[in-house]
């Protein structure tokens, strides 16, 4: 466990478009800021931006609004639209009621609109999520990495709501290069109990230590974590996905 | 929005047991270890050494289970006393069933086991959930500051699983001194668009963050957190509690 961390945002992150090479982007904030990424830091890049510069972004007036789309959107005041594309990210609905869409995606996060978002894209647009986070996270892991010349990890985030508590959380969709799940299923507290069922989720909180610094408006989308080195390895995003049978919330 | 937080453990917490006065063994190992308080800092307290500075400790002994405890117990090899306990401390149980006991307790949080837990207490006891964590906050604030002489903010902090995803997180139980939700609404992206719907629980994300370095059996159960100053004022955990009317998982 690290006694310390730092958690820095990168300034000087330009407008992303689509068929940005973001790690180049992102390698050049971060020498025009003088801060060299050092082995084990974890670059934290909001799905934002990874989804602007994939292209993952849906011309509104492209989109042919179904029949259900549009009945939902009219009763509850929401841009028909929009309802559309949030049903063509979901392949299951887990809540669609009081105006508030929660489904699962394609790629298998739980969350509210599908991960669509009308925020920080010019008006008549929204973002979806990347198609494939983790891979997202590998490819800038590799650019990253190779650039800098040692091994980082990376995580791209997205803030989620959650049942129960008020506000969102940053959590991480897409991991390269870190274990995003620390279990102390076996370790002995210092009682010499054996410990059962504790297994935390490292990347969602590096996630969430993260957002604190970004800044929804300011536009600081990537942040280095610095401290993590421990849990440097190989894991994914997907695997902090509750797999369904254990899942009593469905 | 800061740029940069600092997120340090706090080494050389005694073991804590019941009437001590856990804000002066705080201050003691602040001193011992060289790390004066700042203006802003938040520190983060695991709910554990709460509980059992307050007494908030059940020994099994003491307890007669239930026949509803028994015969959940006896179903999924649990201690039925333990079931008792996690009974006792709910007002309401969310789900129950294959041996996982998801329930609203009595200070409104939902979690599971009602946040009863027998890690770090000695064999034969578990340590519940302090009866009022904004209080216990309160008062480690205020002697905090006191002792410190600048005004700093507190958070009772506990690990806590979450709906479709693997793995616990931290979140804030108890705030004292810190606004626990930042609210983006009526703000505009560099769009200039309207954000409609953020709210971050920036509470539950520095409980996160100090998770990182507290380790579950590391004896490390006090995290500073430097550089979240912005968001000092007035807040209490419980505003972190979405109301029912507005959940739909209950």
């Amino acid at each position: 466990m690290p006694t310390e961390l730092r958690i820095v945002s990168v300034p000087g992150i330009p407008e992303v478009t689509a068929g940005a090479d973001l790690a180049e982007l992102i390698g050049d904030a971060l020498s025009a800021c003088g801060l060299a990424l050092e082995a084990g830091d974890v670059v934290v890049v909001a799905q934002k931006v990874v989804s602007k510069s994939e292209g993952a972004v849906v011309a509104l007036a492209d989109v042919e609004p179904s029949a259900r789309a549009r009945e939902w959107a009219s009763a509850y005041e929401k841009d028909p639209a929009v309802i559309e594309v949030v049903l063509r990210e979901s392949r299951r609905l887990v809540r669609m009621e009081r105006g508030i869409v929660i489904s699962e995606t394609h790629q298998g996060f739980i969350c509210a609109n599908a991960g669509v978002d009308a925020s920080n894209v010019p008006e008549g647009y929204v973002t979806i999520l990347p198609r494939d986070p983790d891979g997202s996270a590998a490819r800038l892991q590799a650019t990253l990495s190779a650039r800098s010349g040692v091994t980082v990890a990376t995580i791209v985030s997205d803030t989620f709501g959650r049942p129960w508590r008020d506000g969102v959380v940053n959590v991480a969709l897409g991991v390269a290069g870190l274990r995003p799940l620390l279990d102390y299923r076996g370790a002995r507290d210092p009682f010499g109990r054996l410990l059962q069922s504790t297994v935390i989720a490292v990347a969602d909180e590096i996630a969430g230590a993260a957002e604190l610094v970004m800044g929804k408006t300011a536009g600081r989308p990537v942040v280095v974590v610095r401290g993590a080195g421990e849990w440097a390895g190989h894991g994914t995003g997907a695997m902090l996905l509750r797999p369904p049978s254990m899942d009593l919330f469905r």
